[in-house]
């Protein structure tokens, strides 16, 4: 029976890198002879992707804040059944970029659900497939860097004003202390490199 | 200050009426001098009517029960946010083909779900907005007569087997034992005056 792979998501604000270290990390588990499969939030399924569609197009106010929590966490529970599961299943490493916890920090902490209620309709959307490993990217000026970003990429939460990014990093530290096993702070600055050494020293008891 | 005005819904099966008699009902209050407005779940509102379509259209499979149950809720939401409370509070009733209830029969009784685990998930949704009263239709052949049905208008849901529609009702009699003052069943039968009689009867105290 081939040993089901590991479930590893990374999480942090606008601007702290953490798709550059997504394939990073996934290039470093590579090296060591694993497959790994790399995804993204929200999205990362076929219905994920829809979901994600109706999300980040439109107006700032299209979404009330509660509807925005049960669509996010829909494209989650699809994502977990067509992607995650699977690949898990299949024996591969699966890093995600973005999970669950960004809806706790965005939706339950900095927009005012309460992190609780969040992580409440989440659970009933993807049972008990939680990460194995959630690396949370800090970096002192991620918030600064988003908001000064001019590539075309803001979208309606890139967007929003530095307090909101600031909340959301408060929130991701109090997910943290909540669940120290599965949820790692991490140092983002530095180069490259050195980050990615942090997150593999963070995941070292997994491998 | 402008009288809130009320909330029902109409629910049950495929095949009950409800359509008819949401329009037939809303006639008969507006002669007795109500404002009224009918709408319809899934849908109802602009981005109700957007998740609606990622929702009937597409194979059977395309969504597991739990995204599909967040995906309801999160039309909900939006169809309260947008549409059914801007309405109640500028003193409309409003009549809904289908809402809360659908869920808690379709994904929490028949789908497997658990009733309570798919209240959970719509009250974080809707907040305290369920309806006044909930009128369930219940008609002893009307599942048989869904699937008898050849105009085309089978769907997703419409297309499944006699026991899944029968284990519906079932579910929507657990509700109404439930919530005895709010949901209350009501015969079908008969001629569509007959039934709307019964439906005003059963609203007669909001009245």
């Amino acid at each position: 029976m081939t040993r089901r792979g590991r479930f590893i998501s990374l999480e942090g604000g606008e601007g702290v890198g953490k798709s550059t270290q997504v394939h990073a990390l996934a290039a470093a588990l590579r090296e060591r002879g694993l497959k790994v499969v790399t995804t993204r939030e929200p999205g990362g399924s076929e219905g994920g992707e829809a979901i994600r569609s109706l999300l980040l197009q439109g107006e700032q106010d299209r979404w009330g804040s509660r509807a925005e929590a049960l669509l996010f966490a829909a494209a989650r529970a699809d994502h977990v059944d067509k992607l995650i599961l699977p690949a898990m299943e299949a024996g591969r490493w699966v890093l995600s970029d973005r999970f669950v916890d960004s809806s706790l920090a965005y939706q339950g902490g900095a927009g005012g659900l309460g992190i609780a209620q969040v992580r409440g309709i989440n659970a009933f959307g993807i049972e008990d497939v939680f990460p194995d490993r959630t690396l949370v990217l800090l970096h002192p000026t991620g918030a600064a860097r988003a908001l000064a970003r001019d590539d075309g990429s803001s979208d309606r939460i890139g967007g929003r004003p530095a307090e909101y990014h600031r909340s959301v990093e408060e929130a991701f530290r109090t997910i943290a202390e909540q669940e120290p096993d599965r949820v790692r702070l991490t140092d983002a600055s530095g180069t490259e490199e050195q980050v990615t050494e942090r997150l593999l020293r963070a995941i070292e008891d997994l491998l």
